[in-house]
């Protein structure tokens, strides 16, 4: 089974994916399509061939079957492999992380706007000054921690539903995020932050990102070179 | 268990969960929350009791168990009925059928933005000439279509994945849209979206749109008034 995926600093839904595989131990062999969307680049050369949408992260069976879309795969993985808890074993408990899943996949859509991914940055300055001005933001960010501390409430923690599921790999790179930019939060939701920070399969990702030493103008509104 | 839904005229969202729940013959109340976003509405008073996100369709258990997202209902309720093929029984159908969704829930923007559901109005006019102005539209439903033809040239229709399946919900709203614009569509995709519309659980819904003679003005580029 392949993982196509993107730049490991720039890519946020590669990332989803590529640490629920690493989390549980799954086997899988790691592509990586570089971002550039100039015309000729590789990426536009292949990147038609391998996903329907065009966008990564896509998995790929070794017979060509390809299943896209972070949240496809996740089902997929846990569908492929029931020996692992992929998602909560509990009826309740798993719904509840369907729900931020796909709350997660559709919304928070200011924060992951103006504060795109970029692991290898500490921006604390443009976190300090969208948090002042940035309404929409602070709204995000209420309702995030919300959602986390209610989930760490009735789970116990120290990941959303005890264990590390699927909904925590959603939430990875959302941890990056809010400490690359030291957006405030609350007591509970800042620890759990730390712990996803702190997950091997995380870390793993974010030391590779580290090593990577890649610039993509596309995905750099505060920066214009490394 | 209840289900809360906002206008079945506009809401798209609801309308996927909605079509599901009765598709399967699954019993459910049906709660429409009406779309009022003046202070003081009704909507604004109540929503936040109900649904997390502030959105609907949320779906609510007797003892106030709570599902929220369209995406995370269709998996719940596949949990909680094991008895029906709410996802396709295959497991390469099933993953299809939910990277489907998943690109659903979060893509096709353009479509969903300049092509509002409303389910009482045709538009083709407004629909011929965003098809000729709007290259964003244009392959938001190449894409569909591609995705549409190549689901029901393996599973050989009337639906996507042959029997009808959450997959099949989740396009109802835009099959509506699609008619309603009435925008081009190659005939395999053209008899699917038919067909969606004439399953009894969309017609249903359709018919008890058309009898709500509401106007809300946040969901009507294309009108001024009733
Ligand atoms: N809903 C998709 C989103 C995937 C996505 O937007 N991926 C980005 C990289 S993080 C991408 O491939 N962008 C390239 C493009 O849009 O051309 C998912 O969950 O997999
Ligand atoms: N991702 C959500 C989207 C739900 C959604 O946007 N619902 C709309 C109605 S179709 C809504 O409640 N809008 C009210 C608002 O945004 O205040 C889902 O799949 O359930």
């Amino acid at each position: 089974m392949k993982l196509y995926i993107g730049n490991k600093n720039y890519s946020s839904w590669s990332m989803r994916s590529g640490v629920l595989l690493a989390a549980f131990g799954i086997p899988f062999e790691e592509v990586m399509l570089r971002f550039d969307f100039r015309p000729g680049s590789e990426w536009n050369r292949r990147i038609a061939g391998i996903s329907p949408t065009g966008r990564v992260p896509t998995l790929v069976e070794a017979d060509g079957f390809t299943v896209w879309d972070t949240l496809a795969i996740a089902e997929y993985i846990a569908d492929r492999h029931p020996e692992h808890a992929v998602w909560p074993r509990d009826l309740r408990a798993r719904a509840r992380a369907r729900s931020l899943c796909a709350e997660m996949h559709a919304g928070f859509t200011r924060l992951r706007t103006v504060c795109p991914m970029n692991i290898e940055v500490f921006f604390p300055d443009v976190g300090e000054k969208l948090w002042a001005e940035d309404a929409a933001l602070r709204a995000d960010v209420a309702r995030l921690d919300a959602a986390w501390s209610d989930a760490l409430q009735a789970g116990g923690g120290p990941f959303l539903f005890g264990a590390f599921s699927a909904a925590d790999a959603y939430f990875a790179p959302v941890a990056v995020r809010l400490s690359r930019f030291g957006l405030p939060l609350s007591d509970a939701a800042a620890a759990y932050r730390d712990a996803l920070l702190a997950h091997p399969a995380v870390e793993d990702w974010v030391a590779d990102a580290m090593r990577e030493q890649d610039f993509v103008a596309e995905d750099e509104p505060y920066r214009s070179q490394r």
